[in-house]
């Protein structure tokens, strides 16, 4: 059998013009993840096989010997984090997961202090850091900007693995796999993700979350979406032609209480100002779309509620009590999602799963 | 016997209307501390454990192979340093206290590059860095903001123990303790703590530092205290108040070299400007609150000159190569007490002293 | 046999005012480094050994068993990068250095949110930093301020060794020593750096490296140096004196193409802007001294083309993939050299030479 193709196999002209499906197969080396950079790039199967994994990570880590196990694995390597634009969430997000394998850190969070300030380009930056680290870990406001240097780096004398943490607009493929995670967790003794009804609500037009996430559930069967949105943030004609083109059901809506009743999970988002255009100053009642304690007893006793945070108003505080409350979960899921994610670029997958099993996981 | 009463047995108004000293019994968890929030909370005999605990762990570091052991008793554990407010000096010695224990460190130290950027609440922030992190070290501006962010943690699924590093001008926990080990380690050979006679000097009416110290002090028997600042910079009468109530023995100056031979320690402490209101230009002629070379022969033999740092003028850099200046040590010893408190808070203290003892400590 | 001179043997002022070629001998305690500072501190021998003990490492690193051995070796000390002048390349390689051998960090980047923002004075920071850290890497604007703080340290009770990582114009050490090594490695299989023809090209006025590696390359026998540059940036007239006074064969070229087939090693440099005064604006036409892919059928096929980073135009990203182009390979040499130098530091040489030997190195 000869090797799969990979990054260095194509043009940068080629791989950016790609249909963001087919990106997928050039993103692997030796049968498993090697840059991790759009949500698409995930089966079906390799969902479940990554959510397996963030269990016995988790489950292996609830024991001194466990974490002294996962904390070898990784102890050698070193990764670099990369982060121009500000999120500390995800940042000490995988800060942890690093720390939980061992690996070593190197970051550069703030652009002020880094040499780019003597004019250096993004491509001499990065190569910079795979002179020294094992993995680049890296978020940019610069939509497409991690598949640039990803495809750069696989193209030097020294490739190294690329994790896309959030790039502009399009991609935050680590997000949809916590997304993902916690589904499954959360479905776990119902069935699966198979059948079930989600309900996003919010910032749908620009949300690159709920995006992804769609995308990412036409990997199931029979589920149905439901979008609840003012007009104007409804998400994007592209999406839906994707969603038919899968056979995918979905529903669009603008009165949140109607959608309630029917969800198996709620997708609640915030308003993504951020990327307003300077001067555009958006004036949309989003009152009508957050979760209020009032709601609570319009949801089914076993759905979920989720959200990716930060969160403004969107769900009360109060909430937070509720058992279907899941999104704190869900960050916490996020930490699992990217170790083991990290794990498996590493080649430590089989290790993990043999010590979960050997302890009788 | 009843698992005393935590924080999550009370409301945040109730215990926020607390009176400080009552506020001890919230905090401790398993007959340790959990949370370190004020000074107050510590009584004599746990000041004398936690300084004991400190010279076990000082002594114990002298060797590899009393590094290594300390280095392996919380490397499964990771810490958060959110330090909003800036201080390098309080940053690297918990940083350094942390390495001691190997703890995985994860920190944001400038709030423009957090999430909070994003609208979020101080309160999601916390609980985000209480999904990836086991304990949180936090250093903020605002009075009460660890407080408030500990009662909130020990109301949730997933309660981590929190550590006040300064919260702005009303309690800095673990500079007391420093304070005190200080005290403890310069009269090791001449008795205790007990007996002797401290002097305060310089900005007294905002220093915490002076205030939580003083109100530790009252832990020891025949302490007598002396204030010397000048009449707008004096301690407030709310302190004065509580050591009268505790029969300490306390006298205010305001002419330096009379204080001076009655010292066993004198505190020098800088002027606070940074709390000035804006606008407020304080011209006051703090020269003659100065620790110069001149003074040293005013000096018993045996007392000690200890500073908080950072100092401006009021001790001249002449002055530190006195034997009489621990001004040096005394910062040292706050990376030593901080290792200790947090070894205490994973209940480390008994594996650290039997060590010890084993080395014939 | 009487332990050689220390820095505390020596007043500041009598250091400061020695010609640097004598600083040395003041640097080095137990007949290894301990502080770092100038480039001239190094004898060839010294050069030899330490290339040959970053090459050990590199090559024990290969290993996972090599790699656990490395990490062992300072496991159980802390360092502090303090970085006042941004430069995320010098950081990120020592701090990767820091990682292989397992030496904790700390670190202090940004100015501003330091507590020098309360008055403190440079001196203050930096005996805190050695009151929690073992070894201070330090970098600076401001020239000649690493050696005052090492002088300082090296007379305090606690001593602790510091690297210079830059500090303003002059020198920048652990640079010129990564070039060395990068031009022993390039010669390996030709002898040696003796009788090589080495050609500067660009700012050579401003340039510290420059100068760092002119100095250090009269330790070498026959090396002939070619500087190529717009009159305005010339090299210094000091540098030739210098040179004339060891007999090193040079030449001055202002035109580059002249220059390139003599070359052995080309050292390409940027325009040195971030000095420029405020207000000055220099308007060189640099484009002749760039180094473009129309310039490589002019190299020898055995010559290599170097560059210390950030690049901006003077070498065409083209040119990197031209096997002679080591400047990445140099960015990684870096990295092993300033590993090996810290390994010194802390007496680990023998250590590692030893494990080499075993391997069968």
């Amino acid at each position: 059998m000869s090797e799969p193709i990979q990054l260095s196999d194509i043009t940068w002209e080629s791989f950016n013009a790609m249909d963001v499906g087919a990106k997928g197969r050039y993103l692997a080396r030796n049968n498993r993840e090697y840059h991790v950079l759009v949500a698409q790039q995930f089966t079906r199967n390799r969902l479940e096989e990554l959510g397996a994994l963030a269990t016995a990570i988790r489950r292996i880590s609830k024991q001194e010997e466990g974490m002294t196990f996962l904390r070898s694995l990784l102890a050698n390597h070193r990764a670099m984090l990369y982060f121009s634009q500000p999120s500390s969430r995800t940042f000490l997000s995988f800060c942890a997961a690093c720390e939980i394998l061992g690996l070593n850190i190197g970051e550069v969070r703030d652009t002020s202090t880094s040499s780019e300030f003597k004019g250096e380009t993004q491509e001499d930056s990065v190569r910079t850091f795979s002179s020294y680290f094992d993995l680049i870990i890296m978020r940019s406001q610069m939509g497409g900007l991690a598949e640039r240097m990803a495809w750069l780096l696989s193209n030097t004398e020294r490739p190294v693995p690329m994790i896309n943490a959030g790039s502009g607009k399009d991609q935050h493929p680590t997000q949809a796999l916590l997304d993902v995670y916690t589904l499954q967790r959360s479905f776990e003794k119902r069935g699966s993700i198979d059948g079930k009804t989600i309900v996003f609500v919010g910032d749908l037009a620009r949300g690159r979350t709920v995006r992804s996430l769609a995308w990412l559930l036409t990997n199931y069967r029979d589920v149905k979406m439901i979008f609840v949105a003012p007009p104007e943030l409804q998400i994007g004609d592209d999406i839906l032609a994707l969603l038919k083109g899968a056979g995918v059901s979905f529903e669009l809506m603008s009165e949140f209480d109607r959608a309630i009743p029917l969800a198996d999970a709620i997708y609640m988002t915030r308003i993504q100002d951020e990327w307003d255009a300077p001067g555009e100053k958006r004036k949309i009642d989003i009152s009508r779309f957050c979760f209020t304690c009032d709601k609570l007893p319009m949801l089914k006793s076993d759905a979920v509620i989720m959200h990716p945070f930060p969160r403004r108003q969107e769900i009360s505080v109060e909430v937070d009590a509720d058992p279907r409350a899941v999104y704190w979960r869900q960050m916490r899921n996020g930490m699992w999602i990217r170790t083991a994610l990290i794990a498996a670029i590493f080649g430590k997958e089989h290790q993990i799963n043999d010590f979960f099993a050997r302890q009788g996981g």
